[in-house]
């Protein structure tokens, strides 16, 4: 067994940092969706980014499987071993190494949750705004070219991340960018590594851009009567450019979960969730110019939530809304979609989404980054029941079909992994094999997480 | 002949839109910069993408060169077609083909020139951002990743293309991105393409993203006793975080040599020129705070350009600077330095350059988009001069050396071409080979600008 000779070698490199132990192997074959439990034959716990290259190397010559790991908060099933392999989890590699405030960038190690980066970063009047919601790692958000809800303000990973250390398949050790906000030196491979999910290469440490941490925040939801009105407001928005640091909705069904979950008292209809960032005088002013379109809808007066923890306590409501959606159907998994249109056709993808959701036996509550034309219907289906799993396939379907002929895209930001994969060809036409072309050149064996993003044995 | 038989196939696709003459080959075997006249076998002016893949196709049957041109003001080399071939012209390419208002967005075809693009979005409100100084064409800047005076505000070509049309070597149609503001679908082939130099496809079609046209701007200049003040206020500017829309260095070799082309009667000290963008009140503030870096700097009070023509001819000055420069010394060609720092080393990068260069036989003056850590010498040489010639080499690659050596990049908007092709290996090491194997994979007979970017035979 080539896997079994790569799991001595690597044994022979990590020590007892090379984990065969049940309940680990469970854990790292999980999903936070409906992809089944899916275990690697080991687990890695590399320090450095030298046995990071020692294991690639080990593998190469074995041929045997890697997945890098971060937090496990993938949606796709990205983490999966679906061919076994070593599952390398970056838990030991999560330092921030080098502030640089004058050029407003940090440099981290991949196995650092958001979270503790800008715990870290507190003190310097810093932060980094890319928040998927979930408090995933960095370099899991790199490599799933993550966003959520700041996009709309701060653009996503691929805006953010300036450079990279990659291990390539082989163990080569590259460093891609640099630490310039600029360069024209040659092919983007920090941009093509951003996105590949683990399948050219392991992030083993990211230059990141920083921004000044606001002067003033003010947040705040809304109440609308229904689903177009608050659709309608924020396309409106969008063209005011008014520069939202969020803009975030949630339908009818999203607020009544959020409200069982939190113990909240939203009233059950659609509701903008939104916040202001900048100077005391600039956020009252965009409050105002956000204040009248919200009228002109017809949506309800602001909510504030003024003190720092209340705009916590509502971010976490929509932070945790994918739990609660979830915990709304006893027993429930989730499909959740992802698609993401130009803001001009967001009412229409979203309305004719609803009336497809109503006519069908699926409950899917309707939530999203509305601000980037990126929402979210989070299918509920008991996992045994084939007709349900079938109705949501269909609707899925169906939701990205229906982005793709409005020009937008199937996954706005939870990547492709193995969920994805079967839209991959209407979405891309030839440009599907020249990614597959890509993974070939840098991946000749099929090591680097096989299964997921591109097929090579087509 | 390969390269001959290419052409019978080819002139049977375009009759006489392929040109075999003289002057037409010369034309577009010239460079800017210092580099020979190096004339294709060829020019073709395809009119669809149609006939840009069909030109492919045959080229990729003779193993013939094909070489992208727009309007030819690349600094590198980046359109000499050092093995012959054929040169694909974009001149009959030039369309818009659909401006979405709502989405911000444009379509358009690669040869369309950004004041051409701009002149057609006047009625619309909205305009599109990237300035490189040259009348470039769209498809040229996506091709170079362009960027220039106002990168510091509105981000380089990298960030404002959203998605391409582009024709892969085997003459195969693919399309990269979406309409979409983000997406998550697979390998972003889309910044890939951006800064490729015409090395792994053509690039026959460009949705770009665009902004609103400021309701109020603001442009001034301001003098400074030395370098190093300049720069510190830059730095300082930049940390404060006030939105410049442009901020430009000239040194006072540079202002002499405006003031001698442009009829003007600026102070022969180092200065800044600077745009702001807003709303009135948005632009008075930034001027205020701008004003105060200024101030404590030791620079001059701001000479504004209020009215819209005093604007345009001081963005024009500044556009026709590098000509301004190279008419300073009776036939002299230019070496274009471009390297880009992080802007905490910026001071010590240009105040140590300076040093350098005036321990020279060389006149270089100096200037840059210093907002990004940006900044350009123009090496002037007579180009006959062999000594000369070895001096200016000598001098770029200390200066190339020491954008490393402070963690940038030896070529911040210019590109690679031929001219920093020595240089790939010290900014990239294992990299370089690794976008070496991408050109491989995707243009294995290596017809696509061949010489440029990578080097394949290694």
């Amino acid at each position: 067994m080539t896997i079994t000779t790569a799991l001595d070698a690597l044994e022979q490199v990590l020590g007892d940092r090379l984990s065969r132990s049940k309940p680990d192997l469970t854990a790292h074959g999980q999903s936070e969706s409906h992809f089944p439990v899916t275990p690697p034959d080991a687990v890695a716990y590399p320090r450095t980014t030298k046995e990071v290259s020692q294991i690639l190397s080990v593998c190469a010559q074995h041929s045997c499987p890697v997945i890098g790991y971060g937090a496990g908060t993938s949606l796709e099933g990205h983490t999966a071993a679906i061919s076994g392999g070593v599952s390398v989890d970056f838990r030991d590699m999560a330092a921030v190494i080098e502030v640089r405030a004058e050029d407003m960038t940090v440099r981290v190690q991949p196995g650092i949750t958001r979270e503790a980066l800008n715990e870290e970063l507190r003190a310097t009047g810093l932060f980094f705004p890319v928040d998927p919601g979930a408090n995933a790692t960095i370099g899991g958000m790199a490599a799933t070219r993550a966003s959520g809800t700041t996009a709309v303000r701060y653009g996503t990973m691929r805006d953010n991340v300036m450079a990279l250390e990659v291990v390539m398949a082989d163990g080569r050790i590259i460093r891609t960018g640099s630490a310039a906000r600029k360069t024209s030196a040659g092919y983007d491979l920090t941009a093509l590594m951003v996105g590949s999910e683990g399948t050219l290469g392991l992030i083993t440490e990211l230059t990141l851009k920083l921004q000044g941490q606001p002067e003033a925040i003010g947040a705040a939801t809304c109440a609308f009567g229904d689903i177009e009105a608050a659709i309608a407001a924020v396309t409106a928005t969008i063209a005011m450019g008014i520069p939202m640091a969020r803009i975030e909705f949630l339908d009818a069904a999203s607020v009544a979960a959020v409200n069982a979950h939190s113990k909240a008292s939203f009233p059950e209809m659609p509701h903008l969730m939104v916040e202001f960032h900048g100077s005391d005088s600039a956020v009252a002013e965009q409050a105002e110019r956000f204040g009248e379109i919200v009228a002109d809808f017809g949506g309800s007066d602001f909510d504030w939530a003024t003190r720092a923890e209340d705009r916590s306590r509502l971010w976490q409501m929509r932070h945790t809304a994918y739990w609660a959606i979830l915990g709304w159907k006893q027993g429930a998994k989730a499909i959740v979609t992802d698609v993401c249109v130009p803001i001009s056709t967001l009412a229409q993808a979203v309305s004719e989404t609803q009336a497809d959701i109503a006519a069908s036996p699926i409950p899917a509550p309707i939530l999203g980054h509305v601000g980037d034309g990126n929402f979210h219907a989070i299918l509920l289906i008991d996992p045994d029941s084939a007709t349900e799993r079938a109705a949501a396939k269909d609707l899925a379907a169906r939701m990205a079909e229906r982005a793709l002929a409005l020009g937008g895209t199937v996954t706005g930001e939870h990547g492709v992994g193995m969920g994805k994969l079967d839209y991959m060809t209407a979405e891309h036409g030839a440009g599907w094999d020249v990614m597959a072309g890509i993974k070939r050149a840098l991946d000749p064996q099929n090591i680097m997480n096989p299964g997921k993003v591109v097929r090579t044995n087509g």
